[in-house]
């Protein structure tokens, strides 16, 4: 379909996305690599090749039409496939990102919720229901699901992740503080550690002005 | 003080904090480098490589003590340096994190809390008061804060992290969908951009197989 894209590259990409939406909304029509990259802090050089490994947009001496490349920065990512995901897990993060708007401007639903607290569930946020987690296997069954958010204690978030996979969800989104080692390599997983970024802080800020 | 650490290896600390923290909660003492790379995923040198490079801490046909190495690593990371940390946007995701006890388990702090919405002023979080922004500078003033966690939105994020920088907080812990530019190059950043993390596992949900 397209060539191959280098990892490194598509960790831009929603960088790239967010940055070109900055700049619809201030009514930019087209922007030069050079005054991207100033923005963005990456080489204008890095910039066309990003942009060129997955096609053409730019124009010599025009440079690139902003809505234009965002679209199709847009597609690559998915965004314009009405991903629905569920959350498990209602805790304080659940909670967080079922409250979430911004998730629906980029084109995701959220359209499940679980959890196994007798107090939690029947709740309801943003007009979902939270659902008995036992409920899971059959509302999957029932509803396209396209990826699991999984906001359990680190203790469940493997036996969840591995039902998640039975039941045939293809993408995983945990924060748990845990390491997915899935026997299905077919489903993708993404992580957010949020001790490990916080530490990662900690290490800066103990560690200051000596790498300088 | 130590040698000087690479990137990588840093940005790999709080996986060994954590993968100890496991082992040492199962009653492990200790651990060769051979087993720890089964555990962790990375090979058998590269932890060797990563350990020796701020000290010593294996011997050969014993392997490493895994309460020492934790502790280590911890004050590697500044663990025991008992920081203070204060939210300022106390939304869904600020709110989440106040009541996250993980990170006192860590050894981080939250001790002050701010908002700029009068229906959340006032309002308790685990026993603190969030309190109107424009304390903020008073606040610092009369208490020891080593980082901020930004949760306001977007529109508001560039003008708090220059208020925070003024006020001389040396460490940022960013969570809106913005890239910090700090003039005062003395003061760290760690962001969290979940939007994008959602982006990518959006990719690679959608190029799913492509990539083997």
């Amino acid at each position: 379909m397209q060539k191959k894209i280098s990892t490194a590259t598509i960790k831009r990409l929603p960088k790239y996305y967010r940055y070109l939406g900055d700049l619809l909304a201030k009514g930019t029509d087209r922007i030069s690599s050079k005054r991207l990259s100033e923005i963005m802090g990456f080489t204008a050089s890095k910039i066309r090749q990003d942009l060129n490994s997955f096609g053409c947009f730019g124009q010599q001496g025009y440079g690139y039409n902003v809505e234009y490349l965002m679209g199709e920065i847009g597609k690559l990512l998915g965004l314009q496939n009405g991903y629905n995901a569920i959350i498990i897990g209602l805790g304080n993060m659940g909670q967080a990102l079922a409250n979430y708007d911004t998730f629906e401007k980029s084109g995701f639903k959220i359209t499940g919720l679980f959890d196994s607290n007798p107090d939690l569930i029947g709740k309801k946020l943003r007009g979902n229901e939270i659902l008995n987690v036992v409920e899971l296997a059959d509302y999957v069954a029932k509803n396209k699901v396209d990826m699991a958010i999984i906001s359990v204690p680190k203790s469940k978030a493997v036996a969840i992740a591995d039902e998640v996979v039975s039941l045939g969800i293809k993408g995983i989104w945990n924060f748990a503080p845990v390491d997915l080692e899935l026997d299905d390599t077919d489903v993708v997983v993404e992580n957010v550690h949020l001790s490990e970024s916080l530490m990662t802080l900690s290490y800066k800020i103990t560690n200051r002005g000596e790498e300088a």
